[in-house]
């Protein structure tokens, strides 16, 4: 298999492993030739597929010449750095969200991925979910006809802990950006203002951390299309991730799967399982397809599906969230520069 | 309103309160102008709806010159006795099943009312409920295509009295007897062959009394059609009334309405209300709509939709599977006459 | 039956046809003594019930000695003065929504009534629906906990006349009244501020009427409780009457009761019936359960259920929602006097 | 990892490279050492888990000192004679089912494991998938109470090729195998008798190559539990699998996961998505869990959960029911020796 795509991860954290074991056992045409992890107690993992090489020197991976692509699922302050490495490097990039958490250097890696004509995905994985990919689908076909309103509830079954909240860049920034890239993607269109509420109702350990746990946002976009979202870090029921598209043709609703498909009724009524419990049951079958998609874009040379400039304007709404929050007003995404 | 039709009810029970009000206050162009019921206190309700004459003497209807109809809701041990004099005294006929328990007096019924020429609508409700009646309509409209097999679920919240297991006729006559009905209207053709399981799971007494509660029949059809129903005289989750027709191109299903439209979700899960009660709220617009149809065919001299042949037939069936569940073999319906 | 209530209704429309029926047959303890419409023929319906006085001047009702309680249906501009003539008369009062359009008479209504000490209740019919009414007992109950979030969904199945949206009072307090109503009520809080969008999506003649067709709001409440509200004049799959309570113990989901209770599935899927068609079907049950209401609270002299002030809150919240759209900013509920 | 157990799979096909992908990438403490495929071109899939052996001689499998445990994945009509020569090669064996068509050649085979004392799992994978095993859950827990009755659907998309029928063994044989074997496994208890229907009511070549297209099954369990069974060849709307079980105490449903989670509504009302197309899609995650099951026992040295003896008390099941279907007539299991 000469012809293969040759790759190099970074990172072998919860995200990395999903990865490598989608790259080494599902995705056709691709080699892992490389791993790089800081600890060499993560790399075992790497045994079990006979990668080649691995290294806890994230150089090495920038310095080979056959890596074709890398795939950066290291931390969240290490991702634009890595980026502008890899695409000076010449390498094709796979990041993991988010890019930065400051506008500025998130502004910065862009131009130099711009200047190196890296191709470069987001990992908005839920866009490659299929239950949410039938949404945008019913949207294209025209079957909602114009769009009116979209609803999008994401709830976490718990919070994360206070040490990751503390550098998660807020819940806007880390939890809801996902639903402004969803936002963006059903649309089709820019948002033109935002207006949100935000409120620390749970542990106010999380509120003294400096963050929110439940937000409320009413994103309007250009053909008067509002998109209201709502978030919350708990959810007692588990994982809640549900996207509501009204128009003036139909409405395309996208609900959860649970445990099993059972139904169990006595006394007192009829009874469903409990919601997947997170992201890692949920969104297992996206994580998949959204690699195969940055295969297929790198091997066909078509334009990557979600770009830099999405992840760009997710923060950007985040950021604008952030203030509409702080002023109580609505704030147009044009103040945000 | 001198051209409405003129009604008497006889019975003022659970079904005649029913019919009485529906008649009243729900149906045009008719006119309730006599109730019997044997006892005084019984005739009590008729105030409320200024009904002109109430009496505790059957012969008063029967003898009254200018009722056009009677709506037989007495008890069972009288219908065919009743029916027969209405048909003599050339009156319409709307009765509650069953006819009789006794094949011969059905038939001596059946043939009174054929040489009086009496229209007689035999009140098998259930054809009429519209989630049933949707079920029947995507079967003519050609929507299943061919029938291969109907699954029909029955289940009672709580076994009745005793006292009236005693004087029922057994399971299969007084209960079964609707799915019987209903899988002769469904699939349109004449049942063959009964095969049937009856079995006393629940309260010993019912045994004792001679009864079963849990009755598994399956019935086949011209065609190689088959029908299997369920029966159990207790379902703990509510009165459980189900229907499934699978055909060539595609499937029909009529499920449960729940005592609410809501979801509760907790952390073990989602959950749903209890089923209805029983069949006086499951089958509420059912007992206006049989009621409607009798009228209508009476105004239009078209056919009654449930006749007398109906109940009949549904009784032949009944009677197999009592043969069948004796002798352990399946039975065709053309021994029993 | 003398010490039944006697009741005058005024206005056999609609909702007028719907309470004489309830109350003539459904339920106990009350007799319709008089009816009022203003045209003759209206009058007819009332034969049916054998009322003894049928009249087409309003002042018979007011003036007649022997009724108790008034029931208003008569057109909007007619409300607050009826309301001010009956709790003047002496009469206990049920009153269809709106009190009127202008918050200055409704005021003035309000005084006449609390100085009268006439009861009044007005007819949020949406609180005694069974669905929405299991709702507010899980609240109550502390099934759901600190309410954090609720989502309410408010669609017609298709705009009314431009006739009728002229003089409506625009869709805030139209339609969204009743959702205003029903934020409050299951809340048990007051609102604080309204941040409202609004556009004509649909027929451009309703925004040549000056009105909007398409509402999206956000309602802040004490205690940090946010309250989402989407309207649309017109969902092409029918009435669409949502509403989703999430906690901090639970989550509580009102939806939509369908034409039956079908599944039909074939090669594309598997298709369930439309919605109900609009409000006559979807609250039939709570036009009677209202009235209930209204007759239990008169007989024990206990408060009425829904109040003079909950309508009036529930205006004030419409006026805010409407500067809100004008002005584009969040507005406080103590703004609007 | 000198503790892993080795493993040698026999035969690549459909389910052999299931096999071989889930114990290559999902399974810890395994090491398939070797596989075995007729012909060179299957063994290619081999390449990508880099296994150390590849043959088209079984012989190399059987003979191979280090292999502890075989995987017999290839045609019918092998199955029988591996699982012989697997158990004197002291290997521990799972088998594909069935074990063979005849019950003399089974019998005959499973003296030869017992002899051998040689571990067998049979590969009844449904009762492993997570929605049939909470099934199971809710009865042992006693949720669900006595069992009175049990249904089982169970619908393929689509009749197989005409060649596979004609030595499939049957309907019964080849498709209701599987649910003979579940209704024994939630019922925990033995079948005794049979009565059963069978049909071609579709391609009329079906009945030509001497088969049935339509199966309805009745069996009588110890305790007079009544479980009915329906079976198609042949569901448009995508591959159906259901089970109800009904008790004294409650009821439990599997349902079917559709293709997404979504639900598009118009003017003609909801539609949800087809069903998963077969079991490739539907029983995925019981493929892998049933291995885990094999390697689990193995590694415990704990009796294998799905044994020898079920696939012939399955058989039996299967051939009762074929005469049944030829004699109309009830048959006892203790008739099939």
């Amino acid at each position: 298999m000469s012809e293969s795509l040759k790759i190099g991860i970074i990172g072998l954290g919860r995200m990395g492993k999903i990865h490598l074991g989608n790259l080494c056992t599902k995705i056709m045409g691709v080699e892992v030739i490389a791993v790089m992890n800081p600890s060499q107690k993560g790399l075992a993992i790497a045994k079990r597929y006979n990668i080649p090489l691995t290294t806890t020197n994230v150089d090495v991976i920038f310095n080979h010449p056959n890596i074709d692509a890398v795939v950066i699922c290291s931390p969240t302050d290490t991702h634009s750095d890595y980026v502008n490495r890899a695409a000076i490097a010449g390498k094709a990039i796979f990041c993991e969200k988010p890019l930065d958490l400051s506008l500025e250097k998130a502004l910065h890696t862009l131009r130099i991925v711009k200047e190196a004509k890296a191709p470069l995905m987001m990992a908005f994985n839920q866009r490659l979910d299929p239950t949410f990919e039938e949404v945008k689908n019913k949207i294209m076909e025209g079957k909602v006809g114009q769009i009116h309103t979209i609803h999008i509830i994401s709830r976490d079954p718990t919070p994360p802990p206070i040490s990751f909240i503390k550098h998660s860049g807020g819940l806007f920034m880390d939890m809801t950006i996902h639903d402004f890239d969803m936002a963006r993607h059903l649309v089709g269109k820019e948002v033109l203002e935002v207006f949100a509420k935000g409120y620390n109702l749970l542990d106010p350990e999380i509120g003294e951390a400096g963050d929110i746990d439940t937000g409320i946002i009413l994103l309007t976009f250009e053909n008067n299309i509002t998109v209201t979202i709502e978030n919350s870090r708990k959810a007692v029921y588990g994982y809640d991730q549900r996207i509501e598209v009204f128009g003036s043709l139909g409405m395309i609703q996208a609900n959860n799967p649970l445990k099993t498909n059972t139904e169990f009724s006595d006394e007192s009524g009829t009874h469903l399982p409990r919601n997947l419990d997170f992201f890692m049951d949920r969104y297992l079958v996206s994580y998949q397809r959204e690699m195969e998609a940055f295969i297929d874009a790198l091997k066909n040379k078509t334009p990557m599906p979600i770009t830099g400039e999405d992840a760009l304007h997710a923060m950007k709404v985040a950021i604008a969230a952030n203030i509409s929050v702080r002023e109580n007003r609505p704030v147009k995404i044009s103040e945000v520069e």
